[in-house]
């Protein structure tokens, strides 16, 4: 399939290099051309500007943030005034639900077709084609990027028609991740002030009743103190539990773990540093124990 | 070995078949008399009064919270009263860190021994031997257990020689349960008054990054909508959660999460009905999103 | 002074009120025309369009939240079109930080002048004239607005030239008086279950330490229960709650306080019936008691 | 009236001095008897046991806590085995409602009188005669300690029969006034960071809606961030949170800010100087926002 890329940050670089070696032609496009180049060497066609990247029939968005993609989509030079009729535009980043409804109406209004396909991992499994993928669409286009899911994750969840849907269920993901690292901070305080190792104090967890990768994970991370580099950066966490909280907030659901982690995010931020892991707000709890 | 087993509740009648079937003589006590005979037709004698079952080489008690195990203990009819000097105390009993303390004190004037195994494990797997066990206490003293935690569960953690630090890995981790049920409740009202099915949105947690058995079980009750009958009922979860607070503030570390859940289970059980499962807390967010 | 008076809600229309007494030549405009009746009696002109309200020295506005304001200051038929270079748009409203720093840039645009004054104070006080006015803006055009300030209020309180500054100082007011409000419905909660006479209570606090407006105000709607009419609707009480957030998260400040303030009106509005006042918040915490 | 008065603190000094220059005969008990001296100086009595103190019509008690008040009452040295039949024990103390209710059946069990009597005000307050006091028990016994108030306080509040409605009725106004020190915290740290003046921000609240001596004293004390020397330490104010929290859990009341405020007096603590005044706590949140 010709298939045009948008985003080539950490998480777009992995996808994108994975789309050509299962024999996709990606044409892919990045704000700043640099990070293109391995891509380039992997056969990829560089695009000068973003309606280059709209020629085939399916174009692909992994941005960071609601602004990164309303600058793409909308405008002159945006993927919609460029993409030919329905041409598929998949968006994989973790938008707000919000936008996911902004994006779908554009895109309806041009005889376009959108649909949304967050993914959970953490660059790592990008690279190693490992995500787990959350999509919702139409059923016929979401049917045209099945080699695309297989070509970038383990498994793929249909969650529905709405594309809004599945970006709910990515931010409630990401929420859930976030409780559980803080969750850990939080016992890992506790324990530790105790004397506890906390090695085998997470062993025992981990061997037990919270043996699911995320404990492991974060548990490590946090074990070591490890807050760089980022995988997946602290600035990035404050936006998604500000997305759920939105997406709450429009539903009016009160969610009470989400405005904890809200204060938590903002208070690693205004220490000053946007570029540790979203897991360094386990160590307030060790901090404010006086640890 | 000649075991005395005091508590005979949901988890306690479960161990002590299992340490019958193992081979051990077991002499029961149970405060209602009437628990045990299940036991008896198992081969257990019935201790009439707690001395009764303090005659032989350890004592192991199962029973509900620090009341019980203060009743049981303290006083001439109690356990301390009656054990025999080298004899062993093993508290199985969820109980706070304090009253561990107070009970290694207790025995140690006396020249008797003390350890704590609390277990991780709901009724069931307290009757298949499958619990996990956490252990802490003297070397010698564990060792002498060891055919016991052989008996009653699959796994057996020592986390050190203070007999209470096992009863704060254990209360920790129930915290961290119950963190997991809020979490689990603030997901599905979000996601569910957004129109996305439950149970698909369960399966995706746990299979991907949740696939641990605390997300499945507790998962399908709160999608069930299953309160009862409990398998370890709402004042149990406030008691654990009240321990660790207790034991937080002597050690002068704030626990955020925790204080929000103890307004949960404080308001399930304010609504009236204390016999439901502490997974009822999980229905509180789906309430207040107007669900 | 010949002034546009935008907004005839509650508080607008007691505000335009007091300026046509105060010998203003007012102009209003409201978007359901019926609303100007009573001030038609009392001298005002009717403005058919916004821009007929815009032919004065200022233009006054006093509507309910930032799209209100959007969709009467831009576009073709926008005040910041029809305003006279030089004269002055001063806003009433309870607005974001955000959207007060984009009026500025606006009317600056325009070569006219903005600030800002929002007011303290409910219906009856805006009626009485016994405001409290919160402004800022350039000296100059504070000081045009004396006369005004003067015929709406009791007391103007000037923080700066950053118009927006005085919207933060109005935002985290009304954040204070919902945290007033809800530390009310905790105790009257609490001292209501254990049997102690409400009004007694409240009568203890308000005559000691205590003694402000705002817990004699909020005391007696709580114990009187009495949630209808609303002097301040509940949705606008999630309005400021969220903006101050806003503000916050902008600013990297945590504010525990106003991400529990928030779930609170989340849930009041879940219930169904956005007219409420906003003090039925308070009637959350004895509803969690069982009372 | 021939008074004993146990507990010479800062609070407990300036009291004994008021009923010495009131007239009555006071003979004063202090674990360290060093604190008496200025009282000897105004005329009252040193009692060297606290049998001593018991010898008269009443005893007036004034200590940190209910550990304190526990090793005073109970004993073969305590205040219930010296008191006369049908003489009364007013307690003062900030205490819990669970102790007074204990202390009402010690005394009740030897046909002994007990009322509660906590104050409301600061050490200067106390030196001053300004305290407000409230008072409950059986209305003759409140009618014998009249005179007492009156030379004591400002005002005096009966709120009931039942001794332990008054440690509720002050336990949950020190709550209020926790919450209303951390709420000043947050909206002093969140206007600080936007550079608005925080002396003149202070002055609009307390000018207006706010004009209440609570925030007055507290947002001065913020304002300077001056936390020592202590008028109410920081352990008192974790202390009287703590108990009216397990109040709460009692009469199974949620009440999540004062699990909020829990938290914030634990972390300062942890931090590791207890002499800082509980006000302390408001600075967590400019702490937070990296001021």
């Amino acid at each position: 399939m010709r298939i045009g890329f948008i985003g080539l940050g950490q998480m777009g670089s992995g996808m994108a290099a994975n789309l050509i070696r299962a024999g996709h032609a990606v044409t892919v496009y990045n704000r700043s051309a640099a990070k293109a180049a391995p891509l380039l060497a992997l056969g990829a066609q560089l695009a000068a500007r973003v309606a280059d990247a709209c020629a085939g029939d399916m174009v692909l968005s992994m941005v960071a943030d609601d602004p990164a993609i309303e600058a793409l989509a909308w405008g002159e030079e945006g993927i919609a005034a460029h993409l030919a009729p329905s041409a598929l535009h998949l968006s994989c980043s973790t938008i707000s639900v919000c936008m996911a409804e902004r994006l779908a109406a554009l895109h309806a209004g041009r005889g376009q077709r959108f649909a949304s396909a967050p993914v959970f991992g953490r660059p790592e499994a990008a690279a190693a084609a490992k995500l787990f993928i959350v999509a919702a669409g139409g059923s016929a286009d979401l049917a045209r990027c099945e080699p695309l899911f297989a070509a970038l994750g383990q498994r793929t969840f249909i969650v529905g028609e709405r594309p809004q849907d599945a970006n709910l269920v990515k931010l409630s993901g990401n929420f859930l991740i976030a409780v559980v690292i803080e969750s850990l901070g939080e016992v890992l305080a506790l324990t530790g002030k105790a004397g506890i190792d906390p090695r085998q104090y997470l062993q025992i967890l981990t061997s037990t009743l919270f043996s699911a990768p995320v404990y492991r994970t974060y548990g490590e991370l946090i074990v070591a103190g490890r807050t760089k580099p980022a995988g997946f950066a602290a600035p990035l966490g404050l936006k998604d539990v500000s997305l759920t909280l939105a997406a709450a907030e429009q539903l009016r659901v009160p969610l009470p773990l989400a405005g904890l982690l809200r204060d938590r995010f903002l208070r690693v931020l205004a220490a000053g540093d946007p570029e540790v892991d979203w897991s360094a707000i386990a160590q307030l709890a060790a901090r404010d124990a006086g640890l």
